[in-house]
Protein backbone atom coordinates (compact mmCIF):
# COMPACT_ATOMS: atom_id res chain seq x y z
CA UNK A 1 0.00 0.00 0.00
CA UNK A 2 3.18 2.07 -0.61
CA UNK A 3 1.00 4.27 -2.97
CA UNK A 4 -1.17 5.47 -0.94
CA UNK A 5 0.14 6.31 1.95
CA UNK A 6 -0.86 9.89 2.90
CA UNK A 7 1.94 11.90 3.07
CA UNK A 8 0.82 15.75 3.07
CA UNK A 9 -1.39 16.61 5.58
CA UNK A 10 -1.72 12.86 6.68
CA UNK A 11 -4.43 13.74 9.82
CA UNK A 12 -6.97 14.21 7.34
CA UNK A 13 -6.35 10.63 5.49
CA UNK A 14 -7.86 7.45 6.48
CA UNK A 15 -8.00 3.86 4.66
CA UNK A 16 -11.83 3.35 6.36
CA UNK A 17 -13.66 1.78 3.23
CA UNK A 18 -17.15 2.98 5.02
CA UNK A 19 -15.49 6.18 4.39
CA UNK A 20 -14.14 5.95 1.01
CA UNK A 21 -17.12 3.84 -0.47
CA UNK A 22 -19.14 6.82 0.66
CA UNK A 23 -17.56 9.59 -1.31
CA UNK A 24 -17.09 7.03 -4.07
CA UNK A 25 -21.17 6.55 -3.93
CA UNK A 26 -21.94 10.35 -3.52
CA UNK A 27 -19.50 11.31 -6.84
CA UNK A 28 -21.39 11.42 -9.81
CA UNK A 29 -18.11 11.51 -11.86
CA UNK A 30 -14.28 10.63 -11.23
CA UNK A 31 -11.42 11.28 -12.98
CA UNK A 32 -9.32 8.57 -14.60
CA UNK A 33 -5.02 9.03 -14.56
CA UNK A 34 -3.27 6.64 -16.46
CA UNK A 35 0.04 6.48 -18.89
CA UNK A 36 -1.13 7.10 -23.01
CA UNK A 37 1.99 6.49 -25.30
CA UNK A 38 2.25 10.43 -25.34
CA UNK A 39 2.52 10.89 -21.29
CA UNK A 40 0.22 11.41 -18.62
CA UNK A 41 -3.32 11.59 -19.25
CA UNK A 42 -6.99 12.32 -17.36
CA UNK A 43 -10.63 11.64 -18.29
CA UNK A 44 -13.60 12.98 -16.88
CA UNK A 45 -16.24 9.73 -16.50
CA UNK A 46 -19.16 8.83 -14.70
CA UNK A 47 -18.86 5.61 -12.30
CA UNK A 48 -20.26 3.32 -10.16
CA UNK A 49 -19.32 0.95 -7.07
CA UNK A 50 -20.66 -2.59 -6.65
CA UNK A 51 -19.17 -3.89 -3.18
CA UNK A 52 -15.48 -3.87 -3.89
CA UNK A 53 -15.36 -2.94 -7.66
CA UNK A 54 -15.67 0.38 -9.54
CA UNK A 55 -17.19 -0.08 -12.79
CA UNK A 56 -16.40 2.39 -15.87
CA UNK A 57 -17.74 1.92 -19.34
CA UNK A 58 -17.30 3.79 -22.61
CA UNK A 59 -17.69 2.74 -26.25
CA UNK A 60 -16.18 -0.41 -27.57
CA UNK A 61 -13.41 1.63 -28.84
CA UNK A 62 -12.70 4.09 -26.02
CA UNK A 63 -8.79 4.20 -26.43
CA UNK A 64 -8.50 4.99 -22.39
CA UNK A 65 -10.72 2.29 -21.12
CA UNK A 66 -9.07 -0.56 -23.46
CA UNK A 67 -5.58 1.08 -22.84
CA UNK A 68 -5.55 2.09 -19.25
CA UNK A 69 -4.56 -1.09 -17.50
CA UNK A 70 -2.82 0.62 -14.62
CA UNK A 71 -4.51 4.05 -13.40
CA UNK A 72 -5.40 5.95 -10.72
CA UNK A 73 -8.93 7.57 -9.97
CA UNK A 74 -9.68 10.82 -7.79
CA UNK A 75 -12.80 11.21 -7.02
CA UNK A 76 -13.24 14.91 -5.27
CA UNK A 77 -16.34 16.63 -3.76
CA UNK A 78 -16.11 20.09 -2.92
CA UNK A 79 -18.18 21.22 0.15
CA UNK A 80 -17.00 24.46 1.11
CA UNK A 81 -15.01 27.91 0.89
CA UNK A 82 -12.90 28.25 4.34
CA UNK A 83 -11.78 32.15 4.51
CA UNK A 84 -9.27 33.39 6.55
CA UNK A 85 -8.23 36.49 8.06
CA UNK A 86 -4.89 35.86 6.32
CA UNK A 87 -4.31 34.73 2.51
CA UNK A 88 -2.48 31.77 3.94
CA UNK A 89 -5.25 30.24 5.64
CA UNK A 90 -7.77 30.35 3.07
CA UNK A 91 -8.54 26.65 1.86
CA UNK A 92 -11.79 24.52 0.57
CA UNK A 93 -13.38 21.65 2.43
CA UNK A 94 -13.54 18.51 0.38
CA UNK A 95 -14.02 14.89 0.79
CA UNK A 96 -11.88 13.06 -2.13
CA UNK A 97 -10.90 9.79 -3.02
CA UNK A 98 -7.64 8.21 -4.53
CA UNK A 99 -7.66 4.61 -5.73
CA UNK A 100 -4.75 3.23 -7.68
CA UNK A 101 -5.49 -0.40 -9.70
CA UNK A 102 -5.59 -2.35 -12.70
CA UNK A 103 -8.52 -1.84 -14.96
CA UNK A 104 -9.94 -5.17 -16.17
CA UNK A 105 -12.67 -5.53 -19.39
CA UNK A 106 -15.92 -7.00 -17.75
CA UNK A 107 -17.24 -9.78 -20.84
CA UNK A 108 -19.54 -11.56 -19.10
CA UNK A 109 -22.99 -9.84 -20.50
CA UNK A 110 -24.91 -10.29 -17.47
CA UNK A 111 -22.10 -8.74 -14.79
CA UNK A 112 -22.13 -5.78 -17.44
CA UNK A 113 -25.73 -5.67 -17.25
CA UNK A 114 -25.61 -5.75 -13.57
CA UNK A 115 -23.09 -2.77 -13.68
CA UNK A 116 -25.07 -0.70 -16.69
CA UNK A 117 -28.16 -0.94 -14.08
CA UNK A 118 -26.48 0.15 -11.20
CA UNK A 119 -24.93 3.04 -12.78
CA UNK A 120 -28.55 4.04 -14.03
CA UNK A 121 -29.79 3.39 -10.29
CA UNK A 122 -27.28 5.96 -9.14
CA UNK A 123 -28.54 8.39 -11.31
CA UNK A 124 -32.08 7.97 -10.06
CA UNK A 125 -32.87 4.85 -7.94
CA UNK A 126 -35.17 2.42 -9.79
CA UNK A 127 -34.38 4.00 -12.68
CA UNK A 128 -33.24 0.77 -14.74
CA UNK A 129 -36.53 -0.35 -14.68
CA UNK A 130 -37.58 2.39 -15.59
CA UNK A 131 -36.24 2.34 -19.52
CA UNK A 132 -35.65 -0.47 -21.89
CA UNK A 133 -32.48 -2.20 -21.00
CA UNK A 134 -29.45 -2.87 -23.20
CA UNK A 135 -29.97 -5.64 -26.33
CA UNK A 136 -27.38 -7.90 -26.93
CA UNK A 137 -26.43 -5.30 -29.91
CA UNK A 138 -25.76 -2.08 -27.17
CA UNK A 139 -24.41 -4.41 -24.97
CA UNK A 140 -21.77 -5.64 -27.58
CA UNK A 141 -20.46 -2.13 -28.43
CA UNK A 142 -20.45 -1.01 -24.81
CA UNK A 143 -16.92 -1.36 -22.99
CA UNK A 144 -17.04 -2.16 -19.08
CA UNK A 145 -13.87 -2.49 -17.00
CA UNK A 146 -13.57 -2.27 -13.47
CA UNK A 147 -11.46 -1.22 -10.60
CA UNK A 148 -10.64 -2.96 -7.23
CA UNK A 149 -11.61 -0.31 -4.42
CA UNK A 150 -8.86 -2.04 -2.63
CA UNK A 151 -5.71 0.15 -2.89
CA UNK A 152 -7.57 3.49 -1.77
CA UNK A 153 -7.44 5.99 0.74
CA UNK A 154 -9.60 9.30 1.56
CA UNK A 155 -8.95 12.92 2.30
CA UNK A 156 -11.15 14.73 4.27
CA UNK A 157 -10.88 18.77 5.25
CA UNK A 158 -13.78 19.88 7.40
CA UNK A 159 -14.51 22.86 9.42
CA UNK A 160 -13.52 26.41 10.05
CA UNK A 161 -10.42 28.21 8.88
CA UNK A 162 -7.73 27.27 11.35
CA UNK A 163 -6.49 29.15 13.86
CA UNK A 164 -4.35 31.93 12.83
CA UNK A 165 -0.69 31.13 13.94
CA UNK A 166 0.18 34.66 15.28
CA UNK A 167 -2.60 36.41 17.85
CA UNK A 168 -2.21 39.88 15.80
CA UNK A 169 -3.85 37.73 12.95
CA UNK A 170 -6.32 36.41 14.68
CA UNK A 171 -7.48 40.62 15.66
CA UNK A 172 -7.40 41.73 12.01
CA UNK A 173 -10.84 42.87 11.22
CA UNK A 174 -11.29 40.85 8.27
CA UNK A 175 -14.48 38.65 7.78
CA UNK A 176 -13.41 34.77 8.35
CA UNK A 177 -15.68 31.60 7.82
CA UNK A 178 -16.73 28.77 5.60
CA UNK A 179 -19.26 29.34 2.48
CA UNK A 180 -21.10 25.63 1.73
CA UNK A 181 -21.14 24.75 -1.53
CA UNK A 182 -24.38 22.86 -2.40
CA UNK A 183 -25.02 20.90 -5.27
CA UNK A 184 -28.72 20.12 -5.81
CA UNK A 185 -31.26 19.02 -8.64
CA UNK A 186 -33.44 21.92 -10.74
CA UNK A 187 -36.64 20.31 -11.61
CA UNK A 188 -36.49 18.42 -14.40
CA UNK A 189 -36.98 19.02 -18.04
CA UNK A 190 -38.61 17.02 -20.84
CA UNK A 191 -37.28 17.20 -24.41
CA UNK A 192 -39.35 19.03 -26.65
CA UNK A 193 -41.84 17.65 -28.47
CA UNK B 1 -1.59 19.16 -30.97
CA UNK B 2 -1.59 15.86 -31.77
CA UNK B 3 -2.10 15.12 -28.00
CA UNK B 4 -5.29 17.24 -27.96
CA UNK B 5 -6.81 15.86 -31.15
CA UNK B 6 -9.99 14.97 -29.77
CA UNK B 7 -11.03 11.40 -30.78
CA UNK B 8 -14.42 10.43 -29.50
CA UNK B 9 -17.44 12.43 -30.40
CA UNK B 10 -15.05 14.87 -32.04
CA UNK B 11 -18.57 17.09 -32.82
CA UNK B 12 -18.25 18.18 -28.95
CA UNK B 13 -14.97 19.62 -29.40
CA UNK B 14 -13.85 22.57 -29.58
CA UNK B 15 -9.86 24.47 -29.11
CA UNK B 16 -11.46 27.95 -29.21
CA UNK B 17 -9.71 29.62 -26.67
CA UNK B 18 -12.72 31.84 -24.91
CA UNK B 19 -14.67 28.60 -24.59
CA UNK B 20 -11.48 26.89 -23.05
CA UNK B 21 -11.21 29.96 -20.68
CA UNK B 22 -14.86 29.95 -19.35
CA UNK B 23 -14.50 26.62 -18.25
CA UNK B 24 -11.45 27.07 -16.77
CA UNK B 25 -12.87 30.46 -14.73
CA UNK B 26 -15.97 28.65 -13.33
CA UNK B 27 -14.72 25.59 -11.97
CA UNK B 28 -12.85 25.91 -8.27
CA UNK B 29 -10.86 22.61 -8.66
CA UNK B 30 -8.83 20.90 -11.42
CA UNK B 31 -7.14 17.22 -11.72
CA UNK B 32 -3.74 17.10 -12.35
CA UNK B 33 -2.73 13.96 -13.55
CA UNK B 34 1.25 13.32 -14.11
CA UNK B 35 3.35 10.31 -14.29
CA UNK B 36 4.97 9.66 -10.57
CA UNK B 37 7.77 6.84 -9.42
CA UNK B 38 5.40 4.34 -8.73
CA UNK B 39 2.94 5.12 -12.34
CA UNK B 40 -0.10 7.21 -13.18
CA UNK B 41 -1.07 9.68 -10.20
CA UNK B 42 -4.21 12.42 -9.93
CA UNK B 43 -4.39 14.68 -7.52
CA UNK B 44 -7.25 17.29 -7.04
CA UNK B 45 -6.52 20.88 -6.47
CA UNK B 46 -7.39 24.58 -6.96
CA UNK B 47 -6.29 26.93 -9.64
CA UNK B 48 -6.65 30.24 -11.55
CA UNK B 49 -5.89 31.40 -14.97
CA UNK B 50 -4.05 34.90 -15.11
CA UNK B 51 -3.88 35.17 -19.23
CA UNK B 52 -2.40 32.01 -20.93
CA UNK B 53 -1.59 30.31 -17.79
CA UNK B 54 -3.23 28.15 -15.31
CA UNK B 55 -1.47 28.72 -11.74
CA UNK B 56 -1.32 25.87 -8.93
CA UNK B 57 -0.11 26.28 -5.20
CA UNK B 58 0.83 24.08 -2.64
CA UNK B 59 3.88 23.57 0.14
CA UNK B 60 6.92 23.70 -0.73
CA UNK B 61 7.50 20.07 -0.17
CA UNK B 62 4.61 19.26 -2.74
CA UNK B 63 5.86 16.08 -4.08
CA UNK B 64 3.60 16.67 -7.12
CA UNK B 65 4.17 20.22 -7.71
CA UNK B 66 7.70 19.62 -7.54
CA UNK B 67 8.20 16.85 -9.93
CA UNK B 68 5.24 17.19 -12.20
CA UNK B 69 6.24 18.45 -15.24
CA UNK B 70 4.95 16.66 -17.77
CA UNK B 71 1.01 16.80 -16.71
CA UNK B 72 -2.30 16.08 -18.05
CA UNK B 73 -4.84 18.87 -16.14
CA UNK B 74 -8.09 18.10 -16.04
CA UNK B 75 -11.22 20.22 -15.22
CA UNK B 76 -14.83 19.02 -15.26
CA UNK B 77 -18.49 20.58 -14.60
CA UNK B 78 -21.52 18.95 -14.37
CA UNK B 79 -24.11 20.53 -15.28
CA UNK B 80 -26.95 17.71 -15.93
CA UNK B 81 -28.06 14.25 -15.82
CA UNK B 82 -29.49 13.16 -18.75
CA UNK B 83 -31.73 10.53 -19.08
CA UNK B 84 -33.38 8.73 -22.47
CA UNK B 85 -36.21 6.14 -22.97
CA UNK B 86 -33.70 3.53 -23.38
CA UNK B 87 -30.03 2.93 -20.94
CA UNK B 88 -28.35 2.83 -24.30
CA UNK B 89 -28.77 7.06 -24.19
CA UNK B 90 -28.32 7.69 -21.01
CA UNK B 91 -25.70 10.56 -20.48
CA UNK B 92 -24.70 13.57 -18.57
CA UNK B 93 -24.49 17.35 -20.07
CA UNK B 94 -21.10 18.46 -18.69
CA UNK B 95 -18.10 20.95 -20.24
CA UNK B 96 -14.86 20.15 -19.66
CA UNK B 97 -11.13 21.01 -20.71
CA UNK B 98 -8.30 19.22 -21.16
CA UNK B 99 -4.65 20.78 -21.03
CA UNK B 100 -1.30 19.29 -21.59
CA UNK B 101 1.95 21.31 -20.72
CA UNK B 102 4.69 21.40 -18.42
CA UNK B 103 4.59 22.54 -14.77
CA UNK B 104 7.26 25.48 -14.34
CA UNK B 105 7.90 27.17 -10.89
CA UNK B 106 7.38 30.76 -10.52
CA UNK B 107 10.24 32.12 -8.05
CA UNK B 108 9.35 35.73 -8.89
CA UNK B 109 7.85 36.88 -5.33
CA UNK B 110 5.49 39.66 -7.32
CA UNK B 111 4.51 36.82 -9.87
CA UNK B 112 3.96 34.95 -6.97
CA UNK B 113 1.97 37.20 -5.19
CA UNK B 114 -0.26 37.84 -8.36
CA UNK B 115 -0.84 34.65 -8.88
CA UNK B 116 -2.48 34.10 -4.85
CA UNK B 117 -4.24 37.12 -4.65
CA UNK B 118 -5.63 35.89 -8.34
CA UNK B 119 -6.66 32.86 -6.46
CA UNK B 120 -8.43 34.96 -3.53
CA UNK B 121 -10.40 36.90 -6.25
CA UNK B 122 -12.01 33.78 -7.81
CA UNK B 123 -13.10 32.59 -4.56
CA UNK B 124 -14.83 35.91 -4.19
CA UNK B 125 -13.98 39.07 -5.65
CA UNK B 126 -11.61 41.39 -3.95
CA UNK B 127 -10.99 39.13 -1.36
CA UNK B 128 -7.52 39.36 -1.82
CA UNK B 129 -8.04 43.11 -0.46
CA UNK B 130 -9.92 41.86 2.28
CA UNK B 131 -7.66 39.85 4.20
CA UNK B 132 -3.68 40.04 5.07
CA UNK B 133 -1.36 39.29 2.33
CA UNK B 134 1.45 36.84 2.33
CA UNK B 135 4.22 37.81 3.87
CA UNK B 136 7.82 37.01 3.12
CA UNK B 137 7.96 33.81 5.03
CA UNK B 138 4.53 32.76 4.18
CA UNK B 139 5.58 33.08 0.18
CA UNK B 140 8.52 31.56 0.84
CA UNK B 141 7.01 27.84 2.00
CA UNK B 142 4.22 28.26 -0.84
CA UNK B 143 5.24 26.56 -4.00
CA UNK B 144 3.64 28.25 -7.38
CA UNK B 145 3.74 26.57 -10.49
CA UNK B 146 2.18 27.62 -13.86
CA UNK B 147 1.41 25.51 -16.99
CA UNK B 148 0.59 26.97 -20.43
CA UNK B 149 -3.04 27.21 -21.31
CA UNK B 150 -1.66 26.90 -24.99
CA UNK B 151 -2.42 22.98 -25.87
CA UNK B 152 -5.83 22.44 -24.52
CA UNK B 153 -8.96 21.36 -25.40
CA UNK B 154 -12.89 21.68 -24.70
CA UNK B 155 -15.42 19.13 -24.90
CA UNK B 156 -19.39 19.98 -24.26
CA UNK B 157 -22.40 18.42 -24.45
CA UNK B 158 -25.68 20.06 -24.10
CA UNK B 159 -29.38 19.69 -24.71
CA UNK B 160 -31.90 16.38 -24.22
CA UNK B 161 -31.27 13.35 -24.59
CA UNK B 162 -30.64 12.06 -28.53
CA UNK B 163 -33.16 10.91 -30.68
CA UNK B 164 -33.88 7.25 -30.21
CA UNK B 165 -32.31 4.83 -32.98
CA UNK B 166 -35.14 3.11 -33.06
CA UNK B 167 -38.58 4.77 -33.75
CA UNK B 168 -40.15 1.63 -31.28
CA UNK B 169 -38.37 3.11 -28.75
CA UNK B 170 -39.31 6.68 -28.97
CA UNK B 171 -42.84 5.12 -28.24
CA UNK B 172 -42.08 3.78 -24.86
CA UNK B 173 -44.18 5.38 -21.98
CA UNK B 174 -40.66 5.92 -20.14
CA UNK B 175 -40.01 9.74 -18.65
CA UNK B 176 -37.09 11.20 -20.85
CA UNK B 177 -35.34 14.16 -19.96
CA UNK B 178 -32.66 16.26 -18.40
CA UNK B 179 -32.14 16.99 -14.68
CA UNK B 180 -30.08 20.13 -14.37
CA UNK B 181 -27.39 20.10 -11.65
CA UNK B 182 -27.06 23.28 -9.89
CA UNK B 183 -23.89 24.61 -7.91
CA UNK B 184 -24.84 27.41 -5.45
CA UNK B 185 -23.40 29.16 -1.81
CA UNK B 186 -25.15 28.74 0.55
CA UNK B 187 -25.02 31.52 3.61
CA UNK B 188 -21.60 31.88 4.82
CA UNK B 189 -20.81 30.28 8.01
CA UNK B 190 -18.73 32.51 10.57
CA UNK B 191 -16.46 30.56 12.79
CA UNK B 192 -17.53 29.62 16.91
CA UNK B 193 -15.91 32.49 19.11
Amino acid sequence: MERTQLKRRAQRGSHDRATIDAIIDEALVCHVGFTAPHGPMVIPTTHVRLGDLLYLHGAAGNAMLSTATECCVAITLLDALVLGKTAMHHSVNYRSVIIFGRATRIDDPDAKRAALAALLDKVEPGRADRCRPPNPRELAITLVVAIPVTEASAKIRTGPPVTEDDPADADLPFWSGIIPLVTTRAAPIPPRT
